[in-house]
């Protein structure tokens, strides 16, 4: 299999292919922190949450939210964890996979208890609803610099984004243009054609277990950006979940961390 | 094309067929109140919610939310819903489209400022991440008695729940079973098979409008319920939308309440 000529590329010299602000920012800081670790925060409350950042942030070069299981969510959180993105240099990822029409979803980014483009650099949807999704989502993040993952596959077993399916979304990111969508949720390189520079994020990354009983999968580390070449891992209950308290959870980070990079400089080496 | 005997069949002589509690609720009302009308609330205040409620709930079987996008959402709030759906006698259906991992949308079902399993007795959910979206709702909202629908099919242009894809979340709800998953999203009796009875419940109708500039596609009552054999129209800003106030919009719901039940016996008298 020919190698992806973006993966032996740096993340610094990536920066350049990109026009939207929170894309250059995030491989800047990837860049400057030696980072491609994003941690999943999957903890249900605003303390532990804060926690976990804590503990994780000098290690990440994004942190991954679900503000809808955080049982006492306020702006003011949120306003403290644009603080803490600021202060430990990482970008913030709202993982909501919005998946309805265009209407709703421009309602659903800017409005209700989450407001989440008022605190998000980074959302995510599904290609599912057609490209309505991505207008109604631009029209409400792009004046605000914000940037849109699309998820062209997952991790999860059974999963249906496989295939077309992938494809679709492919073309779909290429119609929207790079000012707003950045890039994709995948397991893997499936910006294939040659001259396509997209930000591959990859989740069910994990150094030790294989799976839960939920149907999610995991790989490590070097299988997912040496050899499926995907830019940034992303690792929830891996890091935050492990025993020992803090000194642990934050050794586990650099540890995660230490993996992605060794991995990331294994295929530069391959010029 | 042969009829689908499901449609030949009326509501209430459905509930047997039912042994989830809240698909013969929604069985039970729209029999007794002739009304097979959903109406979805995409208002952003607490207060507009329930004054939009209040003027429809005479005539609907059901009401479809998006807590989400309600900037004051409160349990409080929450509370009432429930108590008016007593009064008015309809089903609270959150239009969730939870399209995450298992462990992820178990969280996102009972936890977080919204907490839906607690007051919503019917929510959807994309088949896309597979069988494990299932089983992490189930876990959560059976034991409650609540029930959900899969996203089989979309009414936004150029979405991607089609062909394969299609079949595969009749698959998933076939294996999942019919203690929790009671129907689909879809725009059409996806449900081909002979023996089979799901509640088919369809957006994007309207009687006036063609579509909106994100994406939606409408289709009139008669289209859905007579020609394409769906269960239960659900409607938008086509009823709480009208201009005129209180009185025009009772009128509209009352209007469309009519317009899909004459449908509903339209395709009855087929017998």
């Amino acid at each position: 299999m020919s190698v992806h000529p973006t993966t032996l590329k740096t993340y610094a010299s990536r920066i350049s292919q990109h026009p939207n602000p929170t894309a250059k920012r995030v491989l800047e800081i990837m860049e400057r922190k030696k980072s491609n670790l994003c941690v999943s925060v999957d903890v249900t409350t605003a303390d532990e949450v804060l926690e976990v950042i804590r503990r994780v942030g000098a290690s990440v070069c994004m942190v991954k939210t679900h503000c809808d299981i955080i049982s006492d969510f306020t702006l003011e959180f949120a306003n403290e964890l644009v603080r803490l993105s600021k202060e430990l240099d990482f970008v913030i990822f709202e993982d909501r996979k919005f998946a309805d029409i265009g209407n709703t979803v421009t309602l659903q980014y800017s409005s209700g208890t989450h407001q989440i483009s008022s605190w998000s650099d980074l959302t995510n949807a599904h290609p599912l609803p057609g490209p309505g999704i991505i207008s109604g989502l631009s029209s409400v993040g792009k004046p605000l610099g914000r940037a849109l993952l699309l998820l062209a596959e997952m991790s999860s077993a059974g999963n249906l984004a496989t295939g077309e399916y992938t494809k679709q979304a492919m073309k779909m990111a290429r119609d929207a243009g790079r000012e707003f969508v950045v890039g994709f949720i995948a397991m893997g390189r499936v910006d294939v054609a040659e001259q396509e520079d997209w930000l591959i994020m990859t989740p069910g990354v994990g150094l030790a277990a294989k799976g839960d009983s939920l149907g999610q999968q995991y790989r490590t580390p070097r299988e997912v950006v040496y050899e499926s070449g995907c830019d940034v891992i992303i690792v929830g209950r891996g890091i935050y979940g492990i025993k020992g308290g803090e000194e642990a959870v934050k050794k586990e980070a650099e540890r995660y961390r230490e993996e992605g990079w060794k991995a990331y400089e294994e295929r530069l080496a391959r010029n």
